[in-house]
């Protein structure tokens, strides 16, 4: 039943191109307030085409951008009930000068559209929407629909779990689909079958009470610098594995299988050697560099500061030191677990001479999918049919907090299915979107609604 | 003889109260440029008093703030030629909100006097020259005297290498008397044994090419934050010793009449945790805090940056970490061999994965006198004189890099002899000089003048 609406997307991907370009043109930066009423002027883009596809949608105020929310529930008491999760605002575009062309003046060279949020994330959110319609305009759709896009997902979703705690009738479904991801390469489909959680910590170490000559009062007084910096040197033993007690307590281990299909994806040494421009790798032993970013968890200083950073020198003995650390976290572990073991690392080592506070700043739960549930199989064999290649499952480094809000206040899972690609410079100048992905993405979203139905 | 000189000193106190208000008015703040007609200002005040003590005066330029040098030398060739030197420049005053009184409308308060510069060191310049003015008036002036004010004391001494270098025979001496320094406390006369001398660095470790997202790269590579903190951490074992290779080779064991000095100062632990307002102290092992202060070296980070330190979280893996460390180092510690012994560590000790740079900003060897030379002598006996109690040696912490400019290139120790106090308020706001030991200053000078014609 799907060949018929491949066939229509095939006949209107000049009108995709149209109408991923005109909603790349809205420059929906969440975080300045000089474009608040562009906020308002995407949400009103969604609706409209929200409104063509047929959908009940509306703009719900949640305290920041509109939350704008879509739904088609005709399928039938059988089908399925999807919530569809994506978000329309984009990063800032600064520094304005490396960009090629106009980030809000969408521009294709050879494969590659380049704007602001062509890959994060206007081109899925279109991708998906051109899918509906294509089916819609010939077979029908054929499960039910609830679109959630929220424009705040770039300044660290603010007001979304009120959103969805107040909302969890509205929001109800069978599971969520998040296309806010990507796949390995232009040429292998990827199904992203884990993604790993966070706990963000500020660590913050004050010995004396204000900043000191360090001739007249070095070696008489602990320094916080040195002491923060031996504090975090003792955080990671000599093979590279985090010393935080209990630490490691809920790591789910890899599976022989898991294993094998992140040895299977071209994301070798070399691949991670040239896309971090990092002389050489290392960390916790025994893993490789691929499964250290996707299935180990990590403990990484984000910031470090601490008396005179200026040209020059300036002979202080600093009274205040200060760290970002953050661990990213995999299934099953739990933010506020990492917290206890940082507090009771620092209880044991920190010596005296120094006070010391940690706050936790933020969490989110790892998450990862059943393998062989329906949904992914539909979605690896979607992925197959339009490649023409085997599709892989592939764990992401990094986190979604909307994926455990939603697990936790909805209690579903979250299937993660998109089409970026890892050098899309998401967040950075020159952001684009692969072309062929964005029209093979159509097909797959295709093929994937169809199978659930199935 | 001296006893003439001391009366007059007394009958003119008022004058010498009045003489230091003078100047310090002069707001000769020596790192802004907008107070570039401030040091002229201060300068001609110097020559004038210069000129009426029968002097030679004359500014010099060396490139920054006039060099003020004046010369009298008529004392015969068999008196001693001592070169007195001082700086006429201070420290900015900002936070000024934080002054009680105006920085530079000098206000007496109880026993002290408060503004900026009377500590740090007009008052031990004005005390001089009140010192030499008594003996010209009454017995006459017993020794050949070249006085040597610097403008850029307080800006790191720019143009002074090079002003003494190209005035080697100008400057020429038999001993250099260093009035930048203090007693211990308003009741306990002391001499300044030893200075620390200096070593500053800047280290810079890079990993990736570019900040990574610390999601999608964190585990794979190094992160050179947590590599800073890891080298710095193992910069000293576990009894606070420091680990660079060859660090100790060249220090001087303190003798067992030294540390008696040290034990016998007021200096306890408990006036260390007093004066830094740190929570408890601890340091090298075997040594008390007096004497980690002062008289062994130390390594101290002055200043750490990587990543992101604004407010909140930024789940940024960073591509670079900076630290400014300094050691303190005692005699005979050569600066350029601490770096080479930073050097060797960093050999070492930095992983694969990261690379780094070592720079040494600046360095200034320690210095020590010769506790049984006839200047000691005399500066003990008039110190004892004056004060009516025995007179102690102790070790200053910081710095002063004229001594070993001096030692180096004029071939001649420095004693040093002046009256501040370690509450003096150097450098920051409410910066005060206590009176009484203003006007037993210029005594001290006086009773010290004679003793070394004698």
């Amino acid at each position: 039943m799907s060949e018929d609406a491949i066939s229509f997307a095939h006949q209107n991907a000049d009108k995709a191109l149209d109408e991923l370009k005109s909603i790349l043109r809205i420059p929906s930066v969440s975080t300045l307030p000089e474009h608040a009423a562009d906020m308002e002027v995407a949400a009103d883009w969604l609706l409209e085409r929200l409104d063509r596809l047929g959908f009940e949608g509306r703009k719900i105020n949640s305290g920041g951008p509109p939350v704008v929310y879509g739904e088609w529930l005709l399928a039938g008491a059988d089908a399925p009930v999807v919530l569809v999760y994506g978000h329309y605002d984009v990063q800032p575009v600064d520094p304005l000068d490396l960009w090629v062309s106009d980030p809000f003046d969408p521009d294709v060279r050879g494969d590659d559209l380049f704007a602001r949020g062509a890959s994060d994330m206007k081109g899925q959110v279109v991708a998906h929407l051109m899918a509906i319609e294509a089916l819609k305009e010939t077979t029908g759709i054929p499960i039910n629909i609830k679109y959630l896009f929220e424009g705040e997902e770039e300044i660290g979703s603010v007001h979304l779990p009120e959103f969805i705690r107040a909302n969890e009738e509205l929001l109800g479904c069978d599971f969520c689909l998040n296309i806010d991801t990507g796949v390995i390469g232009p040429e292998t489909p990827s199904l992203t079958a884990s993604i790993r959680g966070m706990a963000y910590f500020e660590m913050r170490l004050q010995g004396p009470s204000g900043d000191l000559h360090s001739g007249t009062y070095g070696g008489a007084v602990v320094n916080p610098a040195n002491t923060l910096a031996a504090l975090i040197g003792k955080m990671h033993d000599e093979q590279g594995r985090v010393t935080l007690p209990g630490f490691y307590d809920d790591v789910l281990p890899l599976s022989d299988d898991e294993r094998s299909d992140l040895a299977g994806l071209p994301q070798t040494d070399e691949w991670w050697i040239a896309k971090s421009g990092a002389p050489s790798l290392a960390g916790e032993h025994g893993y490789t560099a691929t499964e250290r970013a996707t299935a180990r968890p990590t403990l990484d200083v984000n910031g470090l500061l601490s008396g005179f950073t200026g040209e020059g020198g300036k002979t202080v003995l600093p009274s205040k030191a200060m760290a970002k650390i953050s661990a990213r976290l995999v299934p099953v572990q739990d933010p506020s677990k990492t917290y206890d073991s940082l507090l009771a690392f620092m209880e044991l080592e920190a010596p005296a001479g120094v006070t010391w506070e940690v706050d936790m700043l933020s969490g989110a739960i790892a998450s990862i999918i059943d393998r062989d549930s329906p949904q992914a199989k539909a979605a690896l064999e979607a992925l197959e049919t339009v490649w023409g290649v085997p599709a892989t499952f592939k764990r992401e480094g990094g986190s979604v907090p909307v994926v455990g809000m939603i697990e936790e206040m909805l209690g579903v899972k979250s299937l993660m299915l998109g089409f970026g690609l890892p050098d899309d410079n998401l967040h950075a100048p020159n952001e684009k979107f692969h072309m062929p992905n964005y029209h093979r993405g159509i097909d797959t979203f295709i093929h994937f609604t169809a199978a659930l139905a199935a």
